[in-house]
């Protein structure tokens, strides 16, 4: 069999690995690109959880590819089976074999199951990025649900729990830590979008470990989760949603570094350690935080699309400022009509790895007057380094507008902003599209005066 | 009379004034602040158009005085009949007497009129923000109004044209410009508002002056508008919407230096030339542009909030990065579900200042994927400076997210952000708040991508 040439070889389809292609396209005009993956059609996977509720078909949850083919890149429908770094040459399961000048690891996550006795029983299922079997759980299983069990209460979690919910299944989610959310957002936050989520008719259960997870009298088949406080939840299905590590095996077969973290060990250019026209991107990827460079465990889909980008455009020539600065983590998402997000540190957060911090807080209609259609209230919390003003984080819970007023405090800390810059800062204010004041700008006047008043204040 | 007291008096209460009442006595707590206005109830100034229809009535656009009230200042209704500012002293018109520590003029500007022939009918309106001026004119003009011109086809003049198009009233608008909003949009974007216009069924002339307003019979009430090219458009009223002018009259009885703008002259940090403890903020005062230093003439409520906070934190000792940089002009409306934002140059604007600029634009759906209920597509255009890559202006069409997109785009001029900074940034992204691909970084990518593309193409 002939080998065949490309340019850019990218393993894996999915946020990463379509971001790299398509940065790499327009950047290198004269590269062949190539991605390979297993599966013609690929999810969207923030888009899994409304699957099952808002948009009630796997089919609805396509990832376009058309903007990659658009660009110039040719996709290959199948697996890598094996690959030889020195001679740049790629196997593929079906037997074809490509070259490369540049390759690209995009391999992606798998959902971390953690050892729960009953965990392989049927009913037990995780949220596997796969259309067949996300497809086969929607028209086979969910028909006949009557109750499910949710393990972690992270967003994943609490997005599966509120669309579930709506198709009027009982719905539990059970939570080790004292709160749902509790790694993303502080404490008061927590609460608003846990209310919320009780208020909808989920049952929270939080402060309580899963035990087990006990079979019906065959033994085959799930019948309930038992608590560490003894508690029996009865149940037909279980879904683990805890987290989620890195795809690795192609990696471990070559002599690429591992990080620690358990992924693929890259640079600033998201080159790995020995090869320096290897890339690895997405989850697949190590990742460090941005303020501590200590690993980082947010895997998001946006992150990976962010890698893919600063790869493609660093493949055949460095751009010093093209660089990954590290994890902030910018997400959100909504239960119902409730919207809540987060961007970088929470306070607790903050404090724990060593940060003085002030913080200031604010609460405002997201139109103005408050008597225009559609208004929701925005809260906004903001985090400050105590020494040199910069923010740290930021916490919104508010309407449609969330996702965007949490990016502008992603980019505000990219940007290196600091409390009196925002407090000055301009915005636009429009009676249907935003507050009169803007929240960003109200809580950081809150923070500079509480600060201001403390250092008032002796002691 | 005994001559009351105060420490910072704030003469008017629109956003710019309120806002200095709020910073100060957020700030100052051991200060007295006092607010004089006219009127015990304010308009919220942007609403205005919307009294005429989403609103529905004038008591509904209210601005709030209960956060300044809350904060421990002090609301007189009067006006200031003169100032003595060697004394520091106030006489109202009701002849009580207040002297200050500070003084900050927060007067307002009024709505221009050019000398059109018959602007003096009835039936000729401006937007004066005064409560009982628009009172009458929803109560008693707005019932049996068949027909309506607009002259001016800025801001104002859309929103109120798509406002009393829902009153099914047939509305023309005249815009002596080749486009609307021509002062604030590239071509393209433009086109697109204007299209949404027309569709909604309000006629849109542009290219075009307004000669005359002409009379009826009886030589007092409006018949129709005359239009530069001839045409007569028959109409019952006309609303003047061209823009208006710092009320500087209670200034210009001072020493007070005006600026050549007609604004009163001031530092970055508010303050009046002669006088240190005499702060001008808000449409008042003069304004120049962030990019030039030339006088802007952008007259918004965000710039005049902006500039209270400024000058409310800065009344009693000066902070050094609490001043006014200049202004960007950040601002938004919408058409029907069409919104739109602009923050900073355009690209026409940029070229005409003597910029050399390079551009990218994206067009995305603003929910993954597009099958989400809700979803809006949004057109983003940005415009870079060759030289420094430094972000200048941009431009966005979009949906309920636009108003916090377009303060994005303006945090990150203030921030000094380049083009490279936002192509790797981080964004969130979630299928129901935002688009896939962050439409700001998409439209970044593709002005780095043409740009590297132009400057390997010889000539």
């Amino acid at each position: 069999m002939t080998i065949e040439r490309t340019d850019v070889l990218i393993i894996g389809g999915g946020p990463a690995g379509m971001m790299t292609g398509i940065t790499a396209a327009q950047f290198w005009p004269d590269k062949r690109i190539t991605v390979i993956r297993p599966e013609e059609d690929a999810l969207v996977p923030c888009g899994i959880p409304y699957i099952f509720g808002t948009l009630g078909g796997t089919e609805e949850d396509l990832a376009g590819r058309a903007p990659f083919l658009a660009a110039g890149g040719t996709l290959i429908v199948d697996k890598v089976a094996s690959l030889d770094l020195d001679e740049h040459l790629a196997t593929l399961e079906s037997g074809r074999q490509l070259a490369w000048e540049r390759l690209v690891l995009a391999t992606g996550s798998t959902p971390f199951v953690p050892p729960i006795p009953g965990r392989e029983l049927d009913g037990v299922f995780t949220v596997i990025k796969e259309y067949d079997y996300l497809d086969e759980l929607l028209t086979e299983t969910l028909p006949d649900l009557k109750r499910l069990v949710v393990i972690g209460g992270g967003f994943i979690g609490v997005e599966f729990s509120d669309e579930l919910r709506k198709r009027d299944i009982e719905v539990h989610i059970v939570e080790m830590q004292s709160q749902l959310l509790a790694a993303s957002f502080d404490s008061d936050a927590c609460s608003i979008v846990e209310q919320k989520l009780r208020d909808n008719g989920v049952f929270v259960h939080t402060s309580v470990t899963v035990k087990q997870i006990a079979a019906d009298p065959s033994g085959k088949k799930v019948e309930g989760v038992r608590l560490g406080d003894g508690r029996l939840i009865e149940t037909d299905a279980v879904l683990i949603a805890i987290g989620a590590r890195p795809n690795v095996d192609l990696a471990r077969s070559t002599d690429l570094t591992l990080a620690r973290s358990g992924g693929i060990w890259v640079d600033g250019f998201q080159r790995t350690r020995q090869r320096l026209d290897v890339f690895a991107v997405g989850d697949c990827a190590h990742k460090q935080d941005y303020f501590t460079r200590q690993a980082s465990h947010a895997l998001l889909a946006s992150q990976a699309a962010a890698e893919g980008r600063i790869a493609g455009m660093n493949l055949y020539a460095l751009r010093l400022p093209r660089a990954n600065a590290g994890t902030i983590a910018v997400y959100a998402s909504q239960v119902g009509d409730l919207a809540f997000g987060v961007a970088g540190l929470t306070e607790a957060s903050a404090r724990q790895i060593g940060f003085e911090v002030f913080t200031g807080a604010a609460r405002l209609p997201d139109h103005h007057p408050a008597t225009m259609p559609g208004t929701h209230e925005v809260y906004c919390r903001l985090i400050f380094d105590a020494n040199s003003e910069r923010l740290l984080g930021g916490q919104i819970i508010g309407g449609p507008t969330t996702g965007e007023l949490i990016n502008i405090i992603g980019v505000a800390i990219q940007l290196h902003a600091t409390a009196t810059d925002l407090a000055s800062f301009q915005f636009g204010s429009q009676p249907r599209l935003t507050a009169p004041v803007h929240p960003i700008v109200a809580a950081c006047g809150e923070a500079l005066r509480t600060r201001t008043r403390c250092a008032q204040t002796p002691g």
